[in-house]
């Protein structure tokens, strides 16, 4: 991989492409072009989702991820060969709530404007908080104590929040507060989610683009009206649920591509979600 | 999508400067990286992925995507609501081909590492050649015929074949000469696919990451043994089948990010596909 020294933080984004191209030698015709697409990507590459099999932790309600062998070995051709076939709930594991999950006349799964779901991205943390408290709801303050430490969230930014849960996974019992299924499980979750009052705040304060966290919900365990999705969702921001590894990632200084399997008119879905943290990031930006 | 202006004919001398001042060791190291995650992406981004539904093309044997409505309404508790679940082959619509998929011991879906599947990318359009000929076999000459125009392919690149069958989607009979199902149908495939000699070619002589075509497989319809997969698939090579809108990507000088579902050990499995095109991007490099 090649790295490039960075230009200052006030130029254009085509600024960018060209300064990087004016520091290569000249190579090919094609310079920008073929320069910027070839530095893609040019940092860390981590990868925030679970895998689906039989551990992967859905709601109690939800039949889990099932995985059909529908061949494999030897054919009678003589090469090798093995596929499967699969079932699942939209909403299990690493997965995209799209805002008509609880919000009509919002975007579906497919319809979500691909540019909302890659882009520059924080970490705002709350695992002390959280800590041995997973009744815990993200708080305005929270969000205001990120702030001061880093700057105004900017605008089109996809805020990931870490409450520390996910190093629970994929223990149902210490990840989401019980390990029973069915309907009577539901009153027992228990795992921190995003108040009400902090989803207004980024709503009527902020211009983010996305909202992810490493917990089942974004309304916390103990939520019955799940609040916390309605306001996000009429204001058609989407959210990525059981989103792992957060803790690998820095406050800010990163980009996320979280891209949905593409579910026509879907209420959300599978979504394989990935963190690149250029070389020079140390998160104190 | 932003668009940026282009530069102005002939740099100004402020511009110079800048540029020169770009190629001096960084300074600021945070700020640089909060830069660069903020720039990014800086294009047009392009969905290579078909949607999911009850129109969406699988193999003649397989079932094909199944969506169930698990609630859609306004709830007891007065708030908006809806869900589903699905089911679905591995190897139906957009989708990975892991190289475990025809080749003992090789990577699994899960198990591709992200590097592989994100990165520069070429298109090598044998649409020309293919119009009307649905058994054509994409060959070493076409492979040669971009690298005369274009250079040579560049080690890690992710290889785009569009035979142009893409129109076609999601007409079966057209797109893969059969609308019939079943297993006696796929004696009737007939669509254009990549030739042994030139799969062995690539791995032989090239360094490839991932390839992808705009048909239902990387072998072409009337294919028995499935070569290319085997040849690919030995070397690790992941293909991406059923690509879509390849026709609106330049020859080069552009990035794909590839995203599949996460499937714990599987074979394959949905894949949302996107390419990102630079603001100065021609093609013609």
């Amino acid at each position: 991989m090649k790295r490039f020294p960075f230009p200052p933080p006030s130029l254009s984004p085509f600024l960018v492409i060209l300064l990087l191209a004016a520091c290569q030698p000249a190579e090919t015709p094609s310079s920008e072009a073929a320069t910027a697409a070839a530095s893609f990507p040019n940092g860390e590459i981590i990868d925030l989702s679970y895998a689906f099999d039989a551990e992967t932790i859905y709601w109690p309600t939800a039949a889990g991820f099932v995985l059909n062998e529908d061949a494999k070995g030897i054919q009678p051709g003589g090469y090798y060969y093995e596929a499967n076939s699969f079932s699942s709930a939209e909403h299990g594991g690493t997965h995209l709530d799209a805002p008509i999950h609880f919000f009509e006349n919002r975007w579906t799964a497919d319809a979500i404007p691909l540019d909302r779901l890659m882009g520059p991205a924080i970490v705002v943390d709350v695992a002390e908080q959280a800590a041995g408290n997973p009744d815990y709801q993200v708080s305005v303050a929270d969000f205001e104590r990120w702030e001061s430490a880093h700057g105004t969230m900017p605008d089109g930014v996809i805020v990931l929040v870490r409450t520390g849960y996910g190093q629970f996974w994929p223990d149902r019992e210490r990840y989401m507060g019980t390990a029973e299924r069915g309907p009577d499980a539901v009153a027992k979750l228990h795992f921190p989610g995003l108040h009400p009052d902090a989803a207004r705040w980024l709503v009527e304060n902020r211009s983010i683009h996305a909202l992810g966290l490493d917990t089942p919900s974004i309304d916390y365990g103990q939520s019955t009206l799940f609040e916390t999705h309605q306001i996000l969702f009429e204001a058609n921001i989407p959210a990525f649920e059981n989103v792992a590894h957060l803790d690998r990632l820095p406050p800010q200084g990163f980009t996320v591509i979280a891209l949905p399997m593409k579910i026509k008119d879907g209420s959300g879905g599978p979504l394989r979600i990935v963190a690149i943290i250029p070389a020079t990031a140390d998160g104190r930006g």
